[in-house]
C-alpha cells in the first residue's frame, strides 16, 4: 500500500478502505508519510467529501493514534459537550458546574484561543493560581474526588489530529465536515465520555455559515457518536451576536460565577441550562428535556453548581475566594474605551468574527499559539443583535491595558455593527428561541 | 500577501491574479513556501481547474523561475517538438536531423525515461561516448556549428517545474490539464523556440486517455504558446499500441538509423515525417503540408538527415561509426524471450502501459528516479494493434542481459494483449489515417 494510491483514490472520489485510512492515518502519525502528501489528501477529502463510513473510519483511526481513557472504575456516567467554538461562550464553565453537581463525570480536555475565538483553558487561567497543566494520574485522581476537571490536552488523546489539524490550518482545509467530524469526534470518543452534547454554531463566525451546513455537520457528529455506542445529541445554535454579556477571560469569569450565583439571567444563561439539561436527560437524571431543564435550574436556585464550581477551583489550585469576591481577585482592565451608535435604529447586523478579532487585539486573544494574553482585556456588551440604540448610545466597551492594537481594535469592533433605522424582519428572532439561540435540536 | 489565501481562493474555485500565481511560484522556488501548502494548492488545482489566463500566467511564472534562452544571434528559425510521452516513442531523434538538415535550429533539451516512458537522452546515451550533460556555452556552440544540439537539463529552464514536478508525482496531481501545460510550455517557452510542434498522446499509456481530454489539453497548450507569441501547432495522436517496431535504447537507436537510411517505413517513420512537415511548414520552408512532408522525405532520400545524425553523434562524443555499422557498436542483449498468441484472431487490445511496464522490466528502464539501466534490453514488436496472429505465432520477443525481473516482465507483457477471434470493427483504424496516428490536427 501506498500513500500517493489513497491520495490518487480520493482524488478520484473513490470511496476508501478502513485498511487505507489506518495505513495512511498511522503512518502520517509516525512520520513515515510526509506533510506534502497528507496536505494533497486533506485537499482531496475537502473537495471530494468523504461519506458516512468512511469518516467513522477516519475517526477511529485517530482514536486510535493515541491513549483511549477507561472511566468505568468510576461507576458514574460519564458525559461531555463540545462546542464548535463562537464569542464569548462560557457555557461549558457553566454547564460542567451543574452536571457535575449532579453526579455525572465530566472528564473535560479544553482548549486555548486562537484568532478570534477564545478558550476555555484562558478563561480558567485568569483565575490566580488556577492549572490547567494537570497529567493523567492527577486528571483520575480529581474526577475520583469530585467527578469533574477541566484540563489542557496534557494526555496522548488522538495526537494525529493536533498534526492534522496544524496542517489544515495552514492549508486551507480546515472547515471541511468530514475532517471537522473526525477531529472533534475522536478526541471526544477517546476521553471515555458516554453521553455527548454537541454545540454546533451558525452564523458568520462559525465554521459553518449556513444552517444547512451546521445542521449536516451536527448529522454527521451524531451518526459518527452513535456508531461509536455513544449518546450524542446536537444542537445547532445561532452565533449571529456574540453569547453574553462580554467577551475576554477574567469578564467572563466574572459572568459565570454571577450566573451561578443566580444573579444573571441572559442568553447564556438560558443556553447553558438547555445543554445542561441534554445532558441531564441523556444521563438518565431526568426523563424530560423539560424536567431536565428545572433540575438544572435548580443546581443554580440551591447553590449546588457553584459550590461544584468552588471545589474545581480548589482542586486544581485556584483561589477560591474569587467565587465570593470576585472583583478583588480577579485581574481588572486599567482603561476603556466605548463604541457608540452613530445613528438611532436597530442593530441588524453584528460581524461576530471581527467581534472575536477586535477582542484578541484587546489584548485578550492570540494571534499566533504562544503569545501572550491578557487576562483582564476584553469587550462589555451593552447592545446585541436586534437591540434598539439612540445615536450615541454605547453599544460595547473595550477594556484594556495595552494600547499598542486598541485603535485598530475600536476600528475593527466599530465596523462590526449595522445600525438600521427600520426593524429587519427577517434577522430578528422571537423571544425565548432566541434567547436559547437554538436553530435545531437534533 | 499569503500563500494561505491563494490556496483559499482555488479551493474556492475563484480565479487567481497575477500576482498571487507570481507570490506563489516565486515564494516557491525560493523555498519560503513549503512543498505541503504548494501540494494542497497543487490538488486543488487538479480539482477546481485553471481557466485560460491563469494557465498563462502560471506558465509566465514558471518562465521566470529560470533563464530564458535567447537565440537570435543564430540568424535561424528556431522550433522544438514535445510528445507527451508514449512506448517506443523515437520521433525526436528521427524530427531532428530532417529539420535540421533544412536549416531549422532546434535547441532540444530532451528527457530521461522513468516508469513506462523511455527517454531521449537514454536512447542516445546507448551509442558509445555520446555526452547530453552539456552546459550553456557549449551548447551555443554546438547550435552555432550544427543548427541543433540534445541535451539534458543542463541549463537552468524553468527549474521550478522540476521541483513541481516531483510534488505532483508523489502526490497524484500529475494528471491536470492545466498543471501538464505550464510544466510543457514553461520550458519550450524559456528554451527560445519560436515554433512549436507538440505531439499529445492519446490512449491507454497516456496521461490523457481519453481523446476529448487530449484535445483540450493540446487547446491549451496552443492558446499559451499564442500568448507568448509562439507559433504553435498540435497533433493529437494514437498510443493505443506502441510506436515503432521497438521499445529500448540501443534497440531504438537503430531502428531510428534504419528509417533515416530509408530502409524501414513503419508507423514511427510515417509519424516523424509528419511532424517534421509541420515543423517545416510552420518555418515558412514550405507552403503546404504535402509539399513540406515531400521536403522532409526528400532529405531522408538524399541522406541528409542521416549526415545531420551523424554530425550531432560527432560534436557531441558519440561514435560516428554507428552510422555504418550500428549492429557492430551499439550494446546487444544476450537473451530473449518471446511472447506467442494462446489463440488465434485479431489482436483487438494492447495495454501500452504495461508494454512499458514490460520494457522497464527488462532494464531497459528505471523504476525511480537515478535508477541505472540497461541500454541494450527491450521489446521488438512482432505484431501490434489489429493484426492477426496463429495461435503460437510470435506477437513480441524481450530482450534481456538480467534476469532478476524478467519472468514478471514476461507476465506482464503476454497480459497486456487480448487476441479477439473477430475483428473488432471499432477499434481498427483505416490505411494511412492509422499509420500516421494522427487523431486530430489543432
Amino acid at each position: 500500500m501506498r500513500a500517493y494510491d489513497i491520495i490518487l483514490k480520493k482524488r478520484n472520489n473513490q470511496k476508501l478502505s478502513k485498511e487505507e485510512i489506518d495505513f495512511l492515518i498511522f503512518r502520517y502519525n509516525n512520520g513515515d508519510i510526509p506533510d506534502y502528501q497528507m496536505s494533497a489528501f486533506l485537499m482531496s477529502v475537502f473537495l471530494n467529501g468523504m461519506d458516512d463510513d468512511e469518516t467513522f473510519l477516519l475517526t477511529d483511526a485517530m482514536v486510535k493514534s493515541g491513549d483511549k481513557l477507561d472511566l468505568a472504575f468510576l461507576d458514574m456516567p460519564v458525559a461531555d459537550k463540545h462546542s464548535t467554538g463562537g464569542v464569548g461562550d462560557g457555557t461549558s464553565l457553566i454547564i460542567v458546574p451543574i452536571v457535575a453537581s449532579l453526579g455525572i463525570c465530566v472528564p473535560m480536555m479544553a482548549g486555548r484561543g486562537l484568532g478570534h475565538t477564545g478558550g476555555t483553558l484562558d478563561k480558567l487561567e485568569s483565575i490566580p493560581g488556577f492549572r490547567t497543566n494537570i497529567d493523567k494520574k492527577e486528571f483520575l485522581n480529581i474526577l475520583e474526588l469530585t467527578g469533574t476537571a477541566i484540563i489542557g490536552q496534557t494526555l496522548e488523546i488522538a495526537p494525529v489530529d493536533k498534526k492534522m489539524y496544524a496542517l489544515r490550518d495552514s492549508t486551507a482545509t480546515v472547515e471541511s465536515i468530514s475532517l471537522i467530524s473526525a477531529s472533534i469526534m475522536s478526541k471526544k470518543i477517546a476521553e471515555g465520555a458516554k453521553t455527548l452534547v454537541l454545540d454546533v454554531k451558525s452564523g458568520n463566525v462559525a465554521f459553518m455559515k449556513k444552517e444547512t451546513e451546521a445542521k449536516e455537520l451536527a448529522q454527521k457528529m451524531i451518526k459518527i457518536g452513535k456508531k461509536f455506542g455513544l449518546n450524542t445529541s446536537a444542537v445547532v445554535t445561532d452565533m449571529n451576536t456574540p453569547l453574553g454579556n462580554c467577551a475576554g477571560n477574567s469578564l467572563e469569569i466574572k459572568q459565570v460565577i454571577e450566573i451561578l450565583k443566580g444573579n444573571l439571567k441572559n442568553d447564556l444563561f438560558e443556553l447553558s441550562v438547555y445543554l445542561s439539561a441534554l445532558i441531564i436527560l441523556n444521563s438518565k437524571k431526568a426523563s424530560t428535556i423539560e424536567e431536565a431543564e428545572s433540575v438544572a435550574q435548580k443546581q443554580i436556585n440551591n447553590g449546588k453548581a457553584l459550590e461544584k464550581l468552588k471545589e474545581i477551583i480548589r482542586l486544581q489550585g485556584g483561589e477560591v475566594s474569587v467565587i465570593d469576591t470576585p472583583d478583588s481577585i480577579l485581574p481588572k482592565a486599567k482603561y476603556s474605551r466605548e463604541i457608540k451608535a452613530v445613528n438611532s435604529g436597530y442593530i441588524s447586523y453584528i460581524d461576530t468574527r471581527a467581534v472575536g478579532t477586535a477582542e484578541m487585539l484587546t489584548g485578550a486573544g492570540r494571534e499566533r499559539k504562544g503569545d501572550k494574553i491578557d487576562y483582564s482585556a476584553g469587550i462589555v456588551f451593552h447592545k446585541k443583535l436586534n437591540d434598539y440604540v439612540e445615536k450615541g448610545e454605547v453599544i460595547a466597551e473595550l477594556a484594556y491595558n495595552s494600547s499598542v492594537h486598541i485603535d485598530e481594535a475600536e476600528m475593527v469592533l466599530s465596523d462590526a455593527y449595522i445600525v438600521s433605522n427600520i426593524e429587519d424582519k427577517n434577522i430578528k428572532m422571537a423571544g425565548k428561541v432566541y434567547d436559547k439561540r437554538i436553530i435545531a435540536l437534533l
